[in-house]
């Protein structure tokens, strides 16, 4: 690959923060100077901020009851993460992490009712939302809230417990809540969030309109297990440039809705997940990875998934899972973690080359649909992904227009 | 009602202790004070026992993490018991509260496992039963545990979510579980413990059988909102028969298995639902459930549902569960209170008269299978259901007997 730019804008770097010890059922039993150890790890490796997620059932265990001891810990685990100069974002609703699902047994079967349209149910989410933005409001080291971790799956249809919802429920839940933030935190910068179920499928009540239009900045989760290597191969060299494609993405439905110029996208998830990605490739596909992302001028900030392997000792993960960390579970920087910490410095010095982009060479999505009806024209499946992909490894990315 | 007997046994009078202050949901944050507090009101009754119900995804928020936290509050409560006067008995997996289920991330949604037969499930609930009887085995005051609050709902045909299980694997799970508790907790009285579908529903993989074979004695649940207070009308004078009509049903299947003559039976939980059972009538009502169960010569104990009444501050729980206590959600005694208080001053003076037993009266149960399979034909809507109770209305307690 020859060439490369530089782009001018103070880029953010950080992680989703996953416990070391007990993972977040750390969050039962939190330990802060197990935290603590955690935060400076992480600002060893020169990351300005973390991503917290608290667990939605110990937040709220009945619909009126907010734990306020439960408050409170989400307040010190962001405050330790401010005493360590790292800034913070919490997601809300958790909701789903790793592949486990976290609901409160009030919305769960005798209890069953949709976390999306049942106005109960929407009404104590947004006293929780208020209950935590006040208090988050108050802390000049957090960012703001994400309305919780791809909670949108819970809407998916491959959800073993789907809530079905239509795309106008799902957009007036993604709409309300942030409204709800944005009332209790004005200042925060306040994001919904989504795996990219939301950009490639056809039936996902979530859709490119609600990820563009509504939060703060578009955010994106790559992924390269959703299919991309499944199609192109482990290790295979179009990998590295997933991100990048989610970028260019979120950037036709940026013009699409004619959203202002400047709106800005997090790269909010991004991991090297075995065996995708082998192992002793993870560094140089994070690396890769980077600088694919780093020459969308729009993005804000990356947030590696994640800080710190799972243990061993925790049983029923998806294999990859154990595996993901800029930390190994003893806490020892791994090598993907000493790259991350290489590639901040490089961009802090104004010395990290991002892949060069090629905007006259635009790649039309025909036939595609506003209302998205259609979306997997442009999945990893697509023709569009691999024309896409095929000219990416000969240093062109394209710009993703939609067809007349 | 003419006449009376005076039954010459030590019967033990206790309450299933639901937490003033946040209910169950105060296991995530206990404070000892409160929990002392309301034991002071408990023994305040003159109860001598209480049988507690910790959260199994607190215990075990992960199939190979037991938080030593959760156990330890566990003990702590247990001691709290003993330091107040009373004797505790510890349901292990909740599993189920008042329409509330609590299962842990790890078999539910995209985890899913039958709780009953996966062998990673139950050798991690075997490794739970194992910690937590361990170190109840050094109280005195604990007189053992149940395996979980009707935890074999999960199996019965009318949970939303039913884990399908046959009679058999249910069978093997209760008498490997209690197996796993005896070891570790020998001189301990271990018990199952289930709702009156296992007596009266002919698909329920929990049986009979099993009810009267395995654990160190039977356990009743009497409610008559199951059928029989539909049937009868609120308030009916049948009502109160029907703690020991279930008694008798249990000793009918005593006698099916031969089960040694001396096996005792506790009532485990019974209460006091209103509309089925007026609030004003809630005294009557307990004290002639009382007096028609403590005929019964092999009752051990008898457990009120509940201590103390659900606060209103918490939602969604069903109306008659704001109202089940013994102490109001404010802390005083209620009539039901008072008068159980009374019921066992007049037990311990020998001057409790119980409803007479007429044991020269059976009533045969034609074409009932020791395989339960037709168990419906004792059941609340059942014509032997019905003759019994016009019977024990006019003072005859009918011994239930399997026909040829």
């Amino acid at each position: 690959m020859q060439g490369g730019i530089e782009v001018d804008r103070e880029l953010s770097w950080g992680a989703n923060y996953t416990p070391r010890r007990g993972w977040f059922h750390s969050w039962s039993n939190l330990d802060l100077a197990e935290t603590r150890h955690d935060f400076a790890a992480l600002k060893d490796l020169d990351l300005d901020h973390v991503r917290i997620f608290p667990l939605w059932p110990l937040l709220q265990p009945n619909r009126t009851l907010i734990d306020s001891a439960a408050i409170d810990n989400v307040l010190a685990v962001a405050d330790a993460a401010g005493d360590a100069g790292l800034r913070v974002s919490v997601d809300l609703l958790q909701g789903h992490l790793s592949s486990f699902d976290f609901l409160p047994a009030w919305v769960s079967t005798w209890h069953r009712r949709n976390i999306f349209t049942d106005p109960l149910v929407v009404d104590g989410q947004k006293a929780l939302a208020r209950t935590l933005a006040t208090e988050l409001a108050t802390r000049a080291h957090v960012l703001g809230l994400s309305l919780g971790n791809e909670i949108g799956q819970f809407a998916a249809p491959r959800h073993p417990e789907t809530f079905h919802t239509t795309p106008e429920e799902a957009y007036a839940w993604n709409r309300d809540l942030l409204d709800t933030l944005t009332d209790a935190f004005p200042h925060g910068c306040h994001q919904h969030c989504f795996d990219d179920n939301l950009w490639f499928v056809d039936a996902h009540p979530f859709t490119p309109r609600a990820a563009v239009e509504l939060g703060a900045e578009t955010t994106i989760h790559s992924w390269v297990f959703g299919g991309l290597a499944q199609r192109f191969g482990n290790d295979s060299p179009k990998l590295p440039h997933f991100s990048r494609y989610l970028l260019e993405i979120a950037d036709m439905w940026h013009r699409a809705f004619q959203v202002p110029a400047d709106r800005t996208v997090w790269l909010q998830e991004i991991g090297a997940p075995s065996p995708w990605v082998s192992t002793e490739r993870a560094p140089d596909f994070l690396e890769q990875s980077m600088r694919a992302a780093h020459g969308y001028a729009n993005l804000s900030a990356v947030t590696w998934w994640c800080s710190h392997d799972v243990s061993r000792d925790l049983a029923d993960f998806p294999e990859l899972e154990y595996t993901l960390g800029l930390v190994d579970s003893e806490g020892n920087a791994k090598p993907a973690g000493e790259r991350l910490r290489e590639i901040i410095a490089a961009d802090r010095r104004g010395e990290f080359t991002s892949q060069p982009t090629e905007a006259t060479s635009p790649l039309v999505v025909e036939g595609l649909s506003l209302d998205a009806t259609n979306r997997s024209l442009t999945g990893p499946d697509s023709d569009i992904c691999a024309e896409w992909m095929t000219a990416a490894c000969k240093g062109i990315y394209r710009r993703l227009e939609l067809g007349s």
